[in-house]
Parts: C-alpha cells; sequence; structure tokens
C-alpha cells in the first residue's frame, strides 16, 4: 500500500493504481518494480505537509493495488484504461504509479482531458519505434489523438521527426533551462485555468544525477525543486496523474523522488484545485 | 567479442551469436545484458586447456556479434534462425548466448536436430503463458514440434499440465538429483551415439548459489561440476549449443560459469566429435 | 502477499505473518526488509508442486500481512504471541516470516509445542547478550523455557557457555556434517512421532554461499537439499513454522531460499500431517 | 583512522569519536557502518587546503576510536556524553561521527552550548517517536533542554505537533530555500558571535541525489555547497560538532560528503575560532 | 562500439579509442571498465541533436575499440600516442575514453597542442606522487612539458606545491564556483580563438553527486550543465578530446554523463570547428 | 583490527599483517581493500571455538594494521618481507592478509620454509605475465626460487608452460576433485611432518559460488568445508599463513569466508603446532 493510503476505495478522491509495465524499455529495464519501489521508498515521509497544513491520511487517498500486465500491450492499455475509468466515473483521482510510460496511455483515455502536461527528457512524439506504435517512446504521439494540446517540459531530446512534430500547433516544447520560468508562469497567470489538465511525470525529466534508477538517463535535465513547482503549478487543475519510468537500479533516491512528488500532487490539489 | 573467439568466419568451426532478447522474462529482467556479461568475465580464463591439451584460440571460434531483438518476438526468432542456418550451411556449430530461453527456438530450428537436451529447472513445456506461445516457458515445447525427443536435466518444476506432457514418449526429464549418474551414462554407454543433438544450457539448471543472476531462481538445483560433466557427455554429438537467461543482477558468478560452460563445451566438441 | 496465499483468513489452515523486527542484530542490519523481500523473491514459484501432486493455491495459506515492531522487544513479542495464538486457535498453522531469529519466541508461546526444532548455524543458547535477553542470540534459550527439548541443527558456533548448556539433556545439537543424516532417521524412525513440534528456520544455517544475505553469516553450512530435507521430515509433525533472519543485502538469493523452504514446509505439512 | 587525524589525544585540539549508533531509524538502517565509511571515503582528500592556506595534519585532529554502543541507548548516551566531556575538558573540539543523530545529545550535553545549530531535513522536534523519547526524530527536542535556541537549517518537514513546537522562541527553522542566504547573513552579520555552539550536520539535509546513503531521504534539500557555506559560518564560533546519519547504502558519495564537511569543519575553525 | 560510431576508419572525423588504463589509482579501482561502460550508457541516446541539427552518425565518427594497457605505463602512454597521432595524421579528431587520467598525455603528445584544458578537481600538477611521475595526479604537469598553457577549470584541491605550481604564468585554475562565467566568456571573447586546443574531460570535475562513479571524489564540483558549457565553449578550437577516470562502481549515472558530454563535443566541433 | 587481535605485539605468538597491493590484477580490480573487508565480516564470528575448545583472544594474536603499497612493486615486497620477517625473529608467526597473491613471496622470503602449500584454482607458474615477473599469476613460480617443493591444491587451469612447469618434481599439483582425499591424507599420514611449511590461500581456489569477491573467478573449484579441511591439516605444519585475492565485489561472503579460514588456521596451530 502506498503509506497513507488508508482511505476505502469508495470514499476515495485520489485511487492510486501500480501500472507496471515493462514491456518495451529499450535499454535499462526495470519498471516493473516501479510501483512496489515507490510505495517503499515513500514509507519515511510524514503525514503532515506543512505548505498545505494537511494531513495525507486525511485526503481520501486509497491504494488499488497493481493492475498487472501481460504480453498483449494494447489490450493491457484497454483493462488499466478501464480501471482508471471506474475510478473517474467515481469522481476521484487516478494516479497511476507506472511501469514504462506507455501507460499514460490508459490514463488519457480515462480521464480524456484537453490538455496533456507531461515533465519529460523526451519528446515521445515517434509515431513508432521499432515498428511498435505501443513503444514507450511514443506515448505523447498517443496522446494527442486524445488531448487537444500537449505540453513538454524538460524535453532535451528526440529524433529530427519528433522535432517536426512538435512544431505543430497543437504541441509546446519547454526546455529544462526554461522549466522553472514556465511553472512559474503557470502558476501566475492562470494559463491553465479552465483546461482540463493530466499530468505525467516521467522522472527522467530530472537529471540523472538525482534519479538514477530509470530506463534512459539524459543528462542536463531539471533539479527537483523545478519539478515540485511543475507539479505544484499543474495540480489545481488537474483531473488524472501518473509517474513513472522508475526502476530498481539505483539506492531508492528515483522512488523516494518519484513518491514525494505524487504526495506533492496530493496536497497541492486537495488545496487548490 | 568472446575472449579468444579470434578466428574469421569463413574459417570458423564455432560462430558465438549474442541473442539479447528480454521480452517474456516474468520476474526479473536483464537478460538483454546476458550476451556482453557472458563475453566480460569470460576474460580472465586462460586460453589453454589441460585436459584436452588444446589452446581455445587453435579451436576456430568466431564472434558474429549480436542480433538485436525487436518487439516481434516470432520475426526475431525467424531472422535470428536464419543467421545461425547460415552458421550450420557453412559447417561451424552456431552457439549462441541469450538472452532469454526463447532463443533456443532458433538454434533448434537452424540445426534441425534429432534430440534436444537442455540443463534447466523448469520444464519449459508449457503450450502458452499468459497467452504467449512464445514466452520463454515454452520453449521445449515449441522445439518438440521440430525434435523427435527432449531430455530437461535438471528439472525440478512446473505446472501440472507441464508434467502431463513430460509424461509422453518424447521427452525425458532426469530430476537434479539424477543429473551426475545421467552424464556418467551418457559418457559411457554412448546412448547418443547416432543421433544428432542441440544442447541447449539454461543457467537457472544451476543452485542459485552458483548462479544467481537470472530471472526466476529455483533453488535444489545442480552444482557447477554436474552441468560441467553433463556438457561434456553431450558435446561430443551436439550440432549447436546455447546458454541463457544469464542476467546482470549478481557479482558476476553467473556470466562467469555460463561462459565457463560455453569454453567446455567448444573444448569437448572440438577433442571428441 | 507471499504468492499463493490467497485464501481467506476464516478458511485459512495456513497463516502467513511477517515479523519484520530488525531490533538486536549485532553486525549487518536489514532483516525488517526480510518479509517482503521473501514474498517478493516467491513470486516465480509454480503454483504446483510435483513430489505431492498439490498446488500451492489449493492449500489455504493466507497472508495475514506484517506485525510490525517497535521500540519495546517485549512488549512486541506479546503481542506477536497474540496474533500468531489467535492463528492456532482457529486450527491453522502459523508461518512467520522475520525479522531477527527473536521473533521466534512468539511463535513458540503462541504454539506452546514439545519440542523445537532449529536450523540455525548458532546454537543461540546465550541467558542475555550485552545485556539483553531479547537479542536475537538467546531465542533458542528463551524457548526452553518452554519446550522440553531442542535440536539444533546445523549449529556450528556459541560461546563456552553456550556449549555447556548444550550439554543439558533438554538440548540436541546435530553439527552441519551430520543434518543430512539426522533429516533421513528423523524421516524413517518416526523419531518425532506423537510430539508436538515447532520448526525455525534460521537462514544462516545454509552455507553463505547460498545465503549470503544475513546478518550474521557462518561459513560451512548447509547446503539447500540438506535444509529441504530436514524441512520434509520435520514438517509432518509441524503445528508452528518460521523463516528468519533474512535481509536485503545480496542479489535474492537468500529470500529465495527462503520462501521455497516456506512452501516446502506448507506442501509437506499438508501432504503427511 | 580519519585520514589526517595523527595527532596524540593530549596534543590534540580536536577529536573525532564514532558513535555507530543504530537502533532507532525507522526505515533503512545501516547508520552503524557510518563512522567507518566516512574515514574510508575521506582517504583521497589532499592534506593541504587552499582557501585556509592549511595541512589538515597541521591541525591536531586525532581520533580516538569507536565508542561501541549496546542495547540501553540512554546508558550508552550517558557513556558517549562522559568521553566527550573528556575531550572538552582538554580544552579540544569533540568532532563526533554517527551513527544515528541520536548520538547528538551526547555532544550537546558534552559541550553544554548556548545555541544549537542543525543541518537537517527534519524538525527532529518530537517529544517521543513510537513511544520513545529516544528516537533519533526527538534528538533536537531532547536538545532544546540544555541549550537555549536551536537553528533548524534546511528542515521540510515534521508532524504537525513539531511544526508548533517550532514556533516556540526558542527554535528558528531556516527553510532550504532560505539556507543560503541565512549563511552569508550569519557569516556577515555576526549573529552568532559571543554565543556557543554546537553544530550538529544529519546529512539528511542534503538532498538525497547529492547523499542517498542516508536513512529517511527528504528530497528539495540543500546543495553541497550550501552546507559547505553553512558550516563556515558556524564554526568560527562551535565548541562541538558531529556529522551523522551516513549509512552504507550507497556509493560512497554520502559519506564523501559528510568527511568532507567535518574537514571543513576543522579547517575553518581552526582559522577563524 | 560507441554508438553511431558507424563511420570507417578512413573516413573518420572523428576516431574514438578506447584507453583502459588503472594502474596509479590510489582510492577506488575500476577505471580499467571505463571505455565499455561509457559506451554502454551511451546506448539510449538519440542519434539527433536538436541545437546543431545533426545527426551523430552523420558526423563521422569510428570507434578503433581499445588500447589495451600492459604493466609499464610509460611504454603504454608512448604506443596510445603513436596510435592517437596516425588518428592526427589522418585530419581526424583523437576522442580517448580512459581510463585514469594519465592518458591524457598521450593524447596531449599526439596532437601538440598549443593550449590544453582540463576540467578537473585536482589540479594534476604533482611533480611525482609517490615516487611516479606518471601517477594520475601529474598529468597536467607532464602535460605542461608539451603544451604552452593549461586552463585546470573546475579545480578545488591540490597540495601547497600544486597551487604554487598553479602560480606561475602557464597554469589558470578556474574554480568551480567561476566555471560557468568561464565558459560564457570563452564563448563569446573568443579568447582561445587562433590557438590548438586539447580539451581533457576528467569526470570528477562534476560534483559526486552526478558522477559518484570515479575514484577520487571530491565535492562541491561542477552541475552537468556547467560541465556541458565548457565543452561547448571549448570544442571550436580542439583538435583532440579525451573523458576520463570513469569506473563501474556506480549506477552508471557517471557513465551516461561522460558519454553525453563526448557527444556533445563531437556535435559542436562537427557545427562550429 | 581483526576482531579478537587484542594481544600486544610484544607478547602476541600470531600477527595478523594486512598487505592491500593491488597492482596486477588484470580482470576485477579492489583487493587493496581486501584486509580491511576480512577484518570487516569477521566481526560476528564467536571468540570460542568448540572444536579445540579455545578463545581466540587467548591465543596471543596481535593486529599489526596495514604496511600499505607503492608503485614500486618489488621494493614493497622487500619492505613487507622485512616486517614479516621480524615477526618470524620474535617467535611468531606472521599472517597476511592481501592484497592480490604477490605479497605471499613476502611471507615465502620472510619465512623461508621448506615447503610452499597454496590452495588456489591457479598454477601462478608463469615465469613472467606481460613482461613482469611480479604479477600475481607467477608468485608461486617466484616463491620455488625459495622453497623445496610447491603443492597447489585445487588447481584448475593455467597455461601450457606453466603445467609443463608443474611437471618438475618440485610442484605437486591436487585437482579440485582430489583436495578432499589429500587433506585426509595429509592429516592421517604425517607426509608433512618434519618439514617447515608456509601456507597460502588464494581464496579464488574456492568455487566462485562461495567467493565471487574475488579478481579471477574459476569455476568448478572446492567448498568451503575442502577448503577448511585443508587448512587443518596444514596448519599444525606451518610457520607462516596469508589469505589473498579477496575483493569488495561481493556481499561479504567472499571475506567471511577468508576471515575465518585464518581463524580456523590459527585455532589448529595453537592447538596442534
Ligand atoms: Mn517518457
Ligand atoms: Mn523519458
Ligand atoms: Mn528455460
Ligand atoms: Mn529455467
Ligand atoms: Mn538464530
Ligand atoms: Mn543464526
Ligand atoms: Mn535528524
Ligand atoms: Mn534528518
Ligand atoms: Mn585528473
Ligand atoms: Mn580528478
Ligand atoms: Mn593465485
Ligand atoms: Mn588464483
Amino acid at each position: 500500500m502506498f503509506p497513507g493510503a488508508t482511505t476505502d476505495r469508495e470514499a476515495a478522491s485520489y485511487v492510486v493504481v501500480g501500472a507496471p509495465l515493462d514491456a518495451t524499455t529499450t535499454f535499462q529495464p526495470g519498471t516493473r518494480f516501479g510501483p512496489d519501489r515507490v510505495r517503499q521508498f515513500s514509507e519515511s515521509y510524514d503525514d503532515y505537509d506543512r505548505r498545505t497544513a494537511s494531513r495525507f491520511t486525511d485526503l481520501g487517498v486509497h491504494d488499488a493495488g497493481d493492475v498487472h500486465p501481460w504480453d498483449d500491450v494494447p489490450a493491457y492499455l484497454d483493462h488499466l484504461a478501464a480501471e482508471l475509468r471506474s475510478v473517474v466515473l467515481d469522481d476521484a483521482v487516478p494516479a497511476t504509479i507506472g511501469g514504462e510510460h506507455t501507460v499514460t496511455y490508459a490514463g488519457v483515455e480515462a480521464v480524456d482531458p484537453d490538455v496533456l502536461v507531461v515533465l519529460d527528457a523526451h519528446l515521445d512524439l515517434r509515431d513508432a519505434y521499432g515498428g511498435n506504435e505501443w513503444n514507450h517512446a511514443c506515448v505523447t504521439r498517443r496522446a494527442l489523438d486524445v488531448v487537444d494540446h500537449a505540453y513538454v517540459v524538460g524535453a532535451r531530446t528526440g529524433s529530427a521527426a519528433e522535432w517536426d512534430r512538435a512544431e505543430a500547433d497543437d504541441v509546446t516544447v519547454v526546455p529544462p533551462e526554461d522549466a522553472g520560468e514556465w511553472a512559474r508562469s503557470m502558476q501566475e497567470d492562470g494559463i491553465l485555468d479552465g483546461d482540463s489538465i493530466y499530468l505525467s511525470i516521467d522522472v527522467d525529466a530530472a537529471d540523472p544525477g538525482y534519479a538514477p534508477g530509470t530506463g534512459t538517463m539524459e543528462p542536463f535535465g531539471l533539479a527537483p525543486r523545478e519539478l515540485r513547482d511543475a507539479v505544484r503549478a499543474v495540480a489545481p487543475y488537474a483531473e488524472g496523474v501518473d509517474v513513472v519510468e522508475v526502476n530498481d537500479r539505483d539506492d531508492g533516491q528515483t522512488a523516494a523522488l518519484a513518491g514525494k512528488l505524487l504526495r506533492e500532487f496530493v496536497f497541492t490539489h486537495a488545496a487548490e484545485a
């Protein structure tokens, strides 16, 4: 159980769902251990949050356990989306812990938001990767079939074709150097106000120094406080969230960061949404 | 390059091929790093082998590098089988380093032997696993479409249906406790003589104490010398070999064992085949 | 959840309880992670057991989760004993996963057996260690306040005072070299027949080559099959069991062995008790 | 021996004492290895310090080895305090390497300062934790029985009750975002001048990206240079110091940072006190 | 092969050479694994670079494999220098992956530049270390026999004698705090214009939080983007490059950073030189 | 300090000396950490030994710390030999903890025995390796300049030239399969009686399953009890001992084994010599 997620399903405002998909990681595997690792390394966090003056256990979080993947990725995503949609239908916010980034598609399908905000080192705008349109490097592209606009915050790499696609009107790329300023302006200018948002946190948005436990490290990334500020800026408008791409190949610092950002989302959403 | 595999492809009697497939491991992933890890931990072995009074570098071994997988496993197996068949057509022995056990099917297709000898903790006789007939837990079953008989040496676990399948005439299960005696009788009684054999070494046949770096550890397995003796007994009759299921989640002892067994195969085959 | 422990509490014949006590380990800590690690590394085992022709999921195993320790060890042991006693009162067999060896005292109190069989490298017969009578090095001594006799199988080290205490009539020490023969004679001669037994498996009974993930490694220990045979010999007469002293400081081989031995206990007990 | 701590006890100006207490860590244990690990990873530092134009080996540092804990934490703290008091009586500065944060109480008792400066992610202001008033989460609260004022620099989490306690006049909380400015003002405005200070460095004040080898990681923390600047600002007024909460669960970066900060303390104190 | 280094030797503009020397590391060894580890952790980088709008595979990079060391370090350096000189004679840029820093001397000999720019935590200006003038702590001093000037960027430690040597006219030390500004001014003011430069990247220039996998961690170092900006500033003028001191004692983040900086060098040099 | 080595130098019967040489390991480095690691992992052993009914602390063991290497290996060996000779002159037994196997030469020089018994996977009979006659692969050859006869117990690999050299009258090779029987016959037949012996334990004599933390793993080796029995057989006649080739690249099981064997030597020698 995610620490503090002690609310019953029926009464829950937030439902944590583990989605340990680990099918298309091209370099270092291990995202199948992501949900349990994030739960484990969130154990030592205080229940109380000073900024919002609230207790995590008072915010109505339920942990529904994991939805276990099988070999057919599209079928799994359908099944996961159905699970998450049932959360949405209960007026709760689905909070998915990956697993590889691909699972975001299920979250987006379930929430059906206007706007997707992705924190990610990678554009993930490929049409297909190695012939597979459900590879984790394609997930933002797939999501654009559902959403009207995607912000990709912290993005610093992609193929030429992805950068071309990123030029289109429905995509805004925020380079890592501008992420802090972007969060500030989002928060202050109310740009996202009125939109329905889905927030996806690919932990490789962080610099590998802070998050080495991920499948495709990409240097020159965000600092933890920049990720936090982006989460705080987006959370008030979000109707779904996920944190993905955590594996077990480090000393726990990546899972600790991921779990902290998920809590930050909940505290902010509960206080401001 | 596998250490000592210095012969050119055209002149080679043995061709090492890496097959870093890591698609269907259900527990701990990492077989994608198997070929490189086996190569790395074979570095410190002496060129000279005392028992056969031969040098590895004199035996005509070539390392053809890796055949990189993609998402479509059956297509990959076809492609790999074609590569390995070209080795067979050149009258050389294909020696595959996995990768998950599934790659054995490509070796069996390429060699088309009468008999398959598998060293494995698992029966791998499932018809399908999670709906997937190309899961690594099905590979011996798949191979029985090609071979007339399979010995599964060191097997100590399987589903009820697998044990049923193992009752059929075309399968002989040798429990770990009998593996030593089996190797002795194979060697002395010439039982395999006259057959064309393919030898597949799933490193989890060894007890996890000796080989913790594998995806599905199964206690109560073989000691390294028992594996060695089985390799020595089978190698003289073998026309193809593989060693599979090594991952990078230990301190190198599993890869060191796998590389040693592969060398043992080559030394024995060159001396006695 | 321990894999396959899918039975409801009311209907259960075996109740798994995690007892992650990690208070008095003198060398390498980490037994607090033992229960979860044993559960995790038992994931890849087949449901079906060939020898007993039974399925684990058919045997009525429930996982009651963990009983979390706090600073007052005697109070914790009381609380844990109460939990385990409620299992006994329901005519189920308590199966504790440690945590340090100290937790065995709670199991012994709950079951109140005639005889304790401990697989352990250490005598654990100290009256106190560093002034603390609840140190894990005292647990067999404490248990002798409850049981009539203790077998310490695999024991190879202790203080002079412990070896003196071991001379008494109520203790039988079986050195590692004799453990195989002891298991055979127990099984064949029915020596334990008629007694009520509690079986405690301190994983450091195994040689460190097989179980490095434990707090106080002691070389020259048992092989995994010897541990297995001892479990098979004792299980038919046992009314409670535990496996203890697993930590997270290895590559999982220790937890895999511990989980396998616990399953071996259940399969044997269900078939023969 | 701490590298360079080559001075005899009688002639020493600084006495390093290891206090490997590891009793109340609630999440990841291992602080018992802290002192040796800090010594080991301080091996590669140059003797010479450019900023202060001094050699570490000229500054009179002695390493008195470790004071080994036993089960009775309050008794241990008494004993440790006596050891450290003997250092103070010899007009030397005690420099403790933990071990868990609890050991700071012994240092504070020995030095009896006016002011405590703690670098810490946590308030450590609980009255008790799990019924234990000597838990590491209570150490700053305990110290307030001795000191007149405590600065908690880098603090970003605590219970509601701790934040309430932090409102009192005798506590100043400096959030991580203000730590740099705080160090600058301390240094420039001479605020600490005239007071007797004890400096306690809980290494989890640093962001987990820089110090993953600690028991309770808390993201959004200090950068190493901010820690350094705080040490430089406080050291001239300090009569005792400790660095605590380092464990062995990383690649050494946490111990390297801790050892560097301890040296920074000594260089600054020797030059400016 | 370094990922994307697919050009033939004859056609190459950049030649990657592995130099796994691991002879004089005084603290943590393992640089012998540096070249393979940098290659491995560069696998997941995109071929395309957005800033320069170029593909790595279009830039003419060849990987010549490793030049294996033997016990005689000066002889090895001679041999390596000859290899690298042959690259220079072919009008290609040698790009060495260490190995310990000592290998830079071979690069400097081969390129014979006017100016050496070293990114390093250490001055490396010792005349000898432990009686050995070829120790890695002497390499910049040795290089000053060849070059007219050395910039040591990020330097924060050295012996008193080294700091004295650094006062001479032919050395400029840029402390870590000034490295960002230095890179900006180099880029904007064209200071290096007209000179022939050799760039050596000792990965310990980075803070250990970003690069723990190196032999002698030194806290308070550069952030990855600062290293990147220094590489971008120097690359247009450089005729040779190396990245050194990466070992295998972390989770890959150090090798990932090193490989990224090497690519950054190539992209910048190809675009601007 | 080696645990229990509490006797003063003058009163000592056994003097432990650390010799952390790590200069010529060709594959995995780290023997420089061997002495400290063996000391650390010997912490949890009981003072009392049941078989000999003696306490380690009663046997007069002193730990003289480490003799730190420098770049000139022959000079270091001279220096180390002088240290060890001073132990011999005091009628004490030198007990060296390596470091690489090369340090045995210093022990042999100091003790000047008739016979050398080496437990080793490797013959170590090369005249030179890579042009270096002080490589660890040459140490038994070098020792034959001093001793009249060498037994190499557990040897399973070497170059053709080494096997030739092993045919000479002054060398006896005992293959791993015969090591148990050899120990028995040594013990029972008093073959070594009357000779002065030096015992060198290269931990790679053990199978890598038991001792993965060594530079050049070689499968098919000895079990821990076989090593123990060889030590017991030889110790009564030995005047010097070492245990070498332990590194820090495992979970401590190799160091635990090495420390245990060293204690076994002392207990046996004290009881029977
Ligand atoms: Mn992504
Ligand atoms: Mn990404
Ligand atoms: Mn298999
Ligand atoms: Mn298998
Ligand atoms: Mn025990
Ligand atoms: Mn024990
Ligand atoms: Mn604290
Ligand atoms: Mn803290
Ligand atoms: Mn350097
Ligand atoms: Mn450096
Ligand atoms: Mn040797
Ligand atoms: Mn050896």
